[in-house]
């Protein structure tokens, strides 16, 4: 795989720098220039990051050209960088493009004839799975689960097991048997090892253009709006309703039943415990490490922060401050 | 699958109001009103949820019974839905009944006749499975694995892999081998995702009726009590034991070699560091979101709790209030 | 499987204490003895936990020698016992010393003879794996992977998956098609669910003697030192960097784009935010439960930590103390 720069320019629709010439073979991070890899530089601050500048070629904005031999210049280099990233990517179909032998198919299940299907993959009854999606090896799909387009699916995840209910009698729990099932948009990607349960009643719904990473927890229920993120390890309790255009930090969990509107952004290790109704960054957690000792001559106040509060109020008292 | 209403007080021990005639062909939520529905109210609280009251059927407590034409009254109507999602439930054998073709058992194992086993799933040596249980496609168990009578084990879910123990030497880590099995009793779930380690020495138990949501993870040693349930990504560390009828919140942590005695809710989130002898309810993590800017000013004083007790302390000299 | 006492003396290079021709058939945790037994105390502390001390053999640090009547007296009972689990153990292959039939091998991949792999695992093209590994069932290896000797990979981990990279653009997410692979020494541990993910550019790389708990997830570009070992359902975000000889505690999360210096230790369900750059040990998050109605009262008061503190300098202030 290998284009000049000047080829490169017009597939990403960026401006030479140099010599458009040159061939590029491979993109490369930062600090590993050889004479025909490509970086890319989306932040001045990370100037001093690019070893060797005047080797190869760099994606750069504007103000950074001036650092560079060869390049290209793009008004957003990090997506310049994703466009880069197709043309040299090699294997869209690891397992091959078609239904791998050794996968299972329930005979009710309706799969678009490009589909790949990875090797030792469970589709089960009446799932559909829209074309151009790639179903990675050892996905479990259980029924009634709804795929739309150009899905990606990582490899061992589980969509439509039954959601979480049980009911208390006397004699234990009964289970609250799971009759929804999950409708998942276009142009979703799901991390490797995510679990997304079916709806109690009504269907979970993950909306076109979301992407999960790894280990991501979907209970049964929720909704996520259009083109929300969510980072590694982020588990949502049932029934909650994140808006679209959401992000979310890797770890943070939502305890269940609130919903979250469009646009909002949150860190990560966080609990969110309330609805969310402004659209901003919110952040959560106790974030951050101490050396052990500090930690916990602190830690003893966190559960103590009443009565310390209590003693200001007293101190203030006595001095009438308020 | 369609039922009178009249056939459903019948089967669920609970009183018509209104039409017994009328025909039930699905359960909905509060939100969704047919003719032919049956949703129900556990809370009077939410009787603002229930869109077109006077449209299907609803199970509502006694007291709320003024606000529906046609329904059923229970004294626990989430209880009588649990008992109702039973009858409406299409697909307890997604995978078919019996043991699928494409799943590997070892020639050792003993799986009771009527088991269920999942596409893909590996039974490996010495592994026994009771009647009337449902492993899930892609599922893999190691040696030395006893599951009870009736279990539902989620698809992807690992049980009997090696817990994590190793001793430290001069040259590194030496693996200490895992010795122990894991016990499981009947009427067990455990969710999509799970993983459950092997004993070291002694074995791995989780009790009759254990409810375990997905992507839990138990590790080494571990006893988990009757009936108790356990939200999803809990992880529990090694030697841990949980009693009888406990209850604990999504992404809870314990560290290990503690216990928690019966009875004990945790909610969402903490980090368990000791045992727990009083039964009760009870919370941890800093759980709630700010937005940024103000979550960073109180952040910097997490650090910083030390202080600030030590400076109140000095205005109570100073005053010589204490 | 049975040794005299006297031989396991010689297999571990410890001393017999008592009787060195008893014969011992298995290894047994600190309350379970029987007269073949052998059991290991490693920290005087726990000396009350021996049960029945003069029954069986016992481990015992020189200065514990006085508790028992038969054992081996070790420098490092833990150690020894390490070394003794692995004499007792039976089943290193549970599923064959060989590539299963139902497992998925591209014929690009290069499995050296001895390897076992697991039934129904998949293990994409242009793989490496040195010999001695074992390869659990259900796992997933995308292309591009390579792992050296002796690897111990648990069930339904999912190595080489696609790393979570998108960039913004107008009309939603553009995908950075992931173009590094995975790199994995020798000795290597991952337990059953983890997942590591290709590097975007530069491989993402475990070193020789790492160890991961189960359900640990490894962004793309992330380094991982030599002997670290990370508890259960640890996450690193992308281009995290850990020293050798780390050892984190369960569920504790890291930001990405962080390093930690070798010989660094920290706790649980921390979340680390910044690079740490001295060896030693580290504690995080708000670790601990309250009973509700406690922790409510204290909650309350993270969120208005920062008025606190002003209230306190308020009344500084008015007494002049600073």
């Amino acid at each position: 795989m290998h284009y000049s720069l000047a080829e490169l320019a017009r597939l990403t629709e960026t401006q030479v720098v140099g010599d458009g010439d040159i061939v590029i073979t491979e993109l490369a991070s930062l600090s590993h220039a050889t004479a025909s890899s490509l970086r890319f530089l989306s932040d001045s601050a990370r100037r001093e990051e690019l070893v060797n500048p005047l080797i190869g070629a760099v994606v750069v904005h504007e103000q950074d050209a001036d650092a560079i031999s060869n390049g290209l210049i793009s008004d957003d280099p990090y997506l310049t960088y994703a466009k880069l990233s197709r043309l040299f990517h090699e294997d869209s179909y690891p397992f091959g493009s078609s239904i791998h032998p050794s996968a299972y198919i329930d005979v009710s299940a309706v799969v678009a004839a490009d589909v790949s299907v990875g090797p030792n993959a469970v589709i089960g009854p009446c799932v559909s799975i829209g074309a151009g999606s790639v179903i990675g090896p050892n996905v479990s799909i259980y029924s009634k689960v709804r795929i739309g387009l150009d899905a990606l699916i990582g490899a061992n995840v589980v969509i439509g097991f039954d959601g979480f209910g049980f009911a208390r009698s006397s004699s234990g729990w009964v289970k609250i048997y799971q009759l929804g099932g999950v409708k998942i948009g276009n142009n979703v990607e799901i991390g490797a090892g995510c679990t997304i349960d079916r709806g109690a009643l009504d269907d979970t719904v993950i909306s076109d253009g979301v992407k999960l990473d790894d280990q991501v927890h979907i209970a049964h229920g929720c909704f996520i709006g259009e083109r929300t993120a969510l980072a590694g390890c982020v588990a949502l309790a049932g029934s909650t309703r994140l808006g679209a255009d959401v992000t979310v930090g890797g770890m943070t969990g939502f305890t269940g039943h609130l919903s979250v509107c469009d646009k909002v952004h949150i860190g990560a290790n966080a609990l969110v415990t309330k609805s969310i109704n402004i659209a901003g960054t919110y952040l959560g957690g106790a974030g951050g490490v101490l050396k052990a000792r500090e930690w916990r001559r602190n830690a003893v106040h966190f559960r103590q922060l009443d009565a310390l509060a209590k003693r200001i109020r007293a101190l203030e008292q006595r001095l009438k401050v308020k």
